[in-house]
C-alpha cells in the first residue's frame, strides 16, 4: 500500500521486458509521479490565482508548447536496459540521468552479442554522410553476418583463455571485447529530460540501434503520462521549426503566388542543403494527415465557469 | 601574450560595463575560445573526412540547425553583473553556471535599490497573467516612485540601525531589506547554455528587468562569436515552430484555399489560446521584412572543389 | 496497489508537515526507492559474482566510505517547503535539484513574514565573519523584533495599495517585499545529491535558519533510507578529515610524545587558524562519546565460511 | 595580444603532448583564469570587508579546506585526449564536462590499439576485486600480448573488409571493432569538477589506465593553478577521513594507552575491513614523512598589518 501517485497503465508494465534489438530489452522499474505531478508543480508556481489554464489537459499543452519545462522534471522513471557497448556509449551522452552499469573490471561479461537483422544490413548512405542506404542482398548480408558472429567467438574465446587459463585481471582482460557486446545498466531520469532524450533519439537520423531503445522507452512514457506524451508529439515529435529565412518563403508562398517551394526558398535566399530542407518541411505539411489528428477541445480558457472554481 | 585563440572585438569589451536599469551592469571580464572552437569542436565529431559541410559559416549554421548543441559548449564566458534581488533569482534558475556571489552574511549591502524608469511603470495586464499593461500616467507614476524610493530609505535605515545600533548579525539584520536590493556576482556559462539562457529570457514574455540584462549579454555574444550569434538569431529566436495542428493549418492555406488563418485554424481543430497563437505566427510571417534578412550564400557542399582539399 | 518498494515508515510521514521556523516548513509528497534501490544499483555495476560485501548494510556503508555515490542517486524524494526569501536564496544555490517556485508573477504574495525567535536574536560574532555571537538581551531583543514586524506592515501595506490602488503589474509591485516573506517550492532530489545538501546546511557554520529546514529533511530521510542515513552520519557528518599537516600532527603525538596538539600541530608546521582547527578536532576526537556509538557487526566478509560460496 | 589572465607556465604547455599509454595523450589546447580568478571570485563572495583570509595562498587553503568549492569552479581547462575506448568509457562517467568524441559513424577509426606495457600485465587480485594482482611472468606476458595484438589486427581487417569490400555502413561495420581501441576527444571542465575527478582517479584503487591520464591532467594542473593544486595536494590527496568509529579508536590510542591500531579499533568497535582501513591509516599516518611537507606560512590573519590595504 502507498499514499503515492500510483498510474495504473505504468504498474502494468513494472518488472517487464519490452525487447530491443537480438538481446537486449527496457524493464521499467520504478516511476514516480504521473502527468497530475507536472500539473501540481505548475500549480505551485502559478498560484492559485495566477494559473493561465482551467483544465489539466490544456495546462500541460500550454506548459509544453512554452516551454516551461520545469514542471516535467518533477517525474522520474528507472529502467533497467540491456544494449550493445556501442549503443551504450551513444546513451551515456544525455548526462542528465543517473547510472549503474556493470562493470567488466568485477563482473564478468554477458555472453550475448548484437548481431544485425539481415534487413537491417545497409550499406553506407551516399547523401548521408552518418547514415545508411540501402540493404545488403542475400549472399553479401550472410557473409556479413558470419563475419560479426565469427569475430564475436573470437573475441570471446580470447578473453576466456586470458581470463581463465592465464588469469589475467578482468579490467585488462575485457580490452580484447568488441563494442558489439551487451552490457546493461539501471538508468533513472526525470520526464523532461528523458522526453529531450527521445526527442534527439527517435529521429530518422538517429543511429537505428539506438532508436529501438528510445521507442521502448517511449511505450512506457505512453503509458506513464499520456497527457504529457500527447502534448510531446504535437508540439516536439511532429512539429517544424522553421527559421527567419524560411518564414520568408513561406510568406512568398501565402502571399506572393509562389506555389513550388524551391522557387520560394530561392527567392527567399535559402541554397542548397537549406532549400532542401525547406522542400521537405513544405511537402511533409501537405502530406500531413488530418485524420490521424487527435481531437481538439482544450484551453477555453475563461469559457466554462462551471470549472472555474475547482483547480 | 597569449597562445590561446583570440578575438579582438571581444578584447575591447573586456572590462567595460553595459549598464543595465537604473544601477546595473553587466562587465565582460574573461571568455574562452571563438566562432572557430566551435568548428574544432565538431570536426573532432565527423573527422576529417565525415564532415558534412566545407565552410566554417555553413557546418555552424547547419549544427545550430539540426541541435547539434555540444560544440557551442566549447566556448565559455564570464561577467561580472549587478542586479536587483529579485532579478537575481530569477536568472539564478538557469542552473547550468557557475556563479559566486556576494553574501550579506559577510558583506555589507550594496547602497543601491532598484527604481523603475517611469515609462515602465506599467498595470498588470488583463489578457497576460504575467505581464504588464499601459504605463500609469504621470501622478499615479510619480506616487508609485516615491512608494518605491520611501520603502527603501525606510527599509536600509532600519538594516543599519539593526547592524549599527544593535550589532545585529548581518545573516538576520539582512532580512529586512527589499528585493529591489541591488546584488552582484561573477557568473561563468558556456555558449550553448547561454544561448538557451538568453532565447528564454530575450523573448517578449520575459520580465522587462531580467530582458535588458540579456539583451547586454547578447551585444558580448555578437561581438565575441557572431557567425554562433547570426545561426542564434536565424534558427531560434526569429524562428517559429508550428505544432502538428498547425501544420495541418497551413496546410489547409497552402492547398485547400484558406486565405484567413483564423478559418483554416478552425477547420484544422486549433481552438482558444492555440488559434491566436496560429495566427499570431502567420501575421508575423507575413510581415517578415526581406530587407532585413543577411545574405545567405552558404552551405554549397560539393560546389567548389578547390575548397575541398583544405579542411 | 502498487509493485514499486514502499517504506511504511516514510509512508507514514508523506503528506505530514514538519515545521521549520514560525510559519516554514518540510512536506514529504513522494519518494522513489529505498535502502534496497542502493543495494541493487550497486549490484549492477559489481555483478553477481563481483560484489564486494554480502550483507546490505555492510555494503551500503563501504559504498559511503568509498565513495561510491552513484548508487545513492537511484533514490528520489520530493518535498514540498515554505521558507523565507532570504533561506531560498542559499538553498537554491544547489544546483542539481529540480525546483518550481511560486512566482510573485503571477501568484499573489503569502502572508507570512520571517520573525526570529527572541532566543535567537544575536549579535554579529566576531571571530567568525559570517557568524552570530552572543543573544541580545531582553529589551534589545524586544525593540529588534518589533523592527522586523514594522518593517514587513509598512512593505505588505505598500505592496497592497501598489497591487490595488494602482493596479500596478504583479511583477513590479513585489519588489517593495522584503527578503523575509515566506514563499514556497515543489523541490526533487536524488538522495546523493541530498545527502551532499545535508552535510553542507547541517554544519554549524550553515546559518541557523536554512539549518531547521535541513534538519526537517534529515528526519524525513532518517525514516525512508535508515542504512544510507547511518552510514552518512559515521563517514560524514561525525567524521573528520586531516590534512597531510595534520597527519604529521598526529604522527607527533602517537610516537613522539607530544601531549598537547598545539605543540604537535606547532611542531608540524600548522599556524594560526590551522593549528585552531587541529586543536578542535582533537579535542572533539577525545570527547567522543564511546556510549553514544550504535553497535557495529557488519561487514565480516570472509570469516563466516558458510557464506563464502554464496554470493 | 589579450587583456585576459594569463600564466605563463599554462602557456609553455599549450598544444603539447603530454602522452600517456603507448597511443593516447593529453594535449592542453585552452585555460581560463588562473589562481587569482579563484580569489576574486571569493572576494565577490565575502565583500571588500567580509573576506577571512588576507593572503591568496591563505584564502585558497582555506576555501579548499572548508569546501568552499563553487571559486574553483570560476577556471576553466580544454584538453585534446586520446585513450582506449575502455578507458574512454570510464572517462565519460564524470558528468559535469563538455565532450565532443570523434564518431565512428562519421570517421574512419584511428590505425591505434592499446597494447599494454609488459610490466602491466597482471593477473587478477585475490584480495580486490576491481583490481591486479602480480604482473605475469615473461613467457605468459608474451603470449597474452600476443593474443592482443593478434586479436586487434583481425578485428582491423574485418573492419576493413566490412566498410571496403561489402561497403556496409561506418555504424554498423564499427560494431566488431574492440574496446582496445583508440578513440580521441575534446574534453572541457571547470577546475573544482577537474580536482574531483583527479581525487578519484588519481586514486591507488583506479585502473591503471585511466590513472595515466590523470597524472598527465595533473601535470598541467600544477602548472596552471599551483597554489589551487597544493591545496588539493594537502586537503585531499594526501589527507585522510576518519570516521566516527575511527575517530574513538584514535581517542583510545592518545588518552587510553592502547599502542596497537588494531586493538583500539577493535576496542571501538571495528571489524573486518574497516579495521584493516584503521590499521593502514595510522601506519600511513605514522610514515609520513615530514620533510616531504611544504614550508607552512598563510594564514596569519590580521597579523601582517602591511598587507592590509591590499585585497
Amino acid at each position: 500500500m502507498t499514499k503515492r501517485t500510483t498510474v495504473e497503465a505504468a504498474e502494468l508494465m513494472l518488472g517487464h521486458e519490452i525487447k530491443a534489438l537480438d538481446h537486449g530489452f527496457v524493464i521499467p522499474i520504478d516511476y514516480m509521479g504521473s502527468d497530475n505531478d507536472v500539473v501540481q508543480a505548475a500549480r505551485t508556481s502559478f498560484g492559485p490565482s495566477g494559473r493561465p489554464i482551467h483544465d489539466d489537459r490544456g495546462l500541460i499543452r500550454y506548459l509544453l508548447r512554452h516551454r516551461h519545462t520545469t514542471p516535467f522534471e518533477m517525474l522520474e522513471v528507472k529502467f533497467l536496459c540491456r544494449m550493445p557497448i556501442f549503443v551504450a556509449r551513444q546513451w551515456i551522452r544525455h548526462r542528465t540521468a543517473n547510472v549503474n552499469e556493470m562493470s567488466l573490471r568485477y563482473a564478468e561479461p554477458l555472453e550475448f552479442f548484437y548481431v544485425p537483422d539481415p534487413a537491417t544490413v545497409s550499406v553506407q548512405s551516399k547523401d548521408n554522410k552518418q547514415g545508411r542506404g540501402e540493404p545488403l542482398t542475400g549472399e553479401a548480408a550472410a557473409i556479413v553476418l558470419d563475419m560479426f558472429t565469427d569475430g564475436q567467438h573470437e573475441d570471446m574465446a580470447r578473453y576466456r583463455r586470458l581470463a581463465d587459463e592465464f588469469g589475467l585481471a578482468k579490467e585488462l582482460a575485457r580490452a580484447v571485447l568488441p563494442v558489439s557486446l551487451y552490457t546493461q545498466w539501471v538508468w533513472k531520469i526525470d520526464l523532461h529530460n528523458l522526453m529531450h532524450f527521445l526527442g534527439l533519439r527517435l529521429d530518422a537520423h538517429a543511429q537505428y540501434e539506438i532508436r529501438v531503445f528510445a521507442e521502448a522507452m517511449a511505450q512506457f512514457v505512453r503509458a506513464w503520462a499520456p497527457l504529457s506524451w500527447e502534448a510531446f508529439e504535437d508540439y516536439r515529435l511532429h512539429a517544424a521549426s522553421l527559421s527567419r529565412q524560411e518564414l520568408h518563403a513561406l510568406r512568398l508562398m501565402l502571399r506572393r503566388g509562389y506555389v513550388d517551394p524551391a522557387s520560394a526558398a530561392l527567392a527567399a535566399g535559402l541554397r542548397a542543403r537549406e532549400l532542401d530542407e525547406f522542400c521537405s518541411k513544405v511537402a511533409k505539411c501537405l502530406s500531413s494527415d488530418p485524420e490521424g489528428l487527435p481531437p481538439l477541445s482544450l484551453d477555453i480558457e475563461g469559457e466554462s465557469p462551471g470549472t472555474r472554481g475547482t483547480p
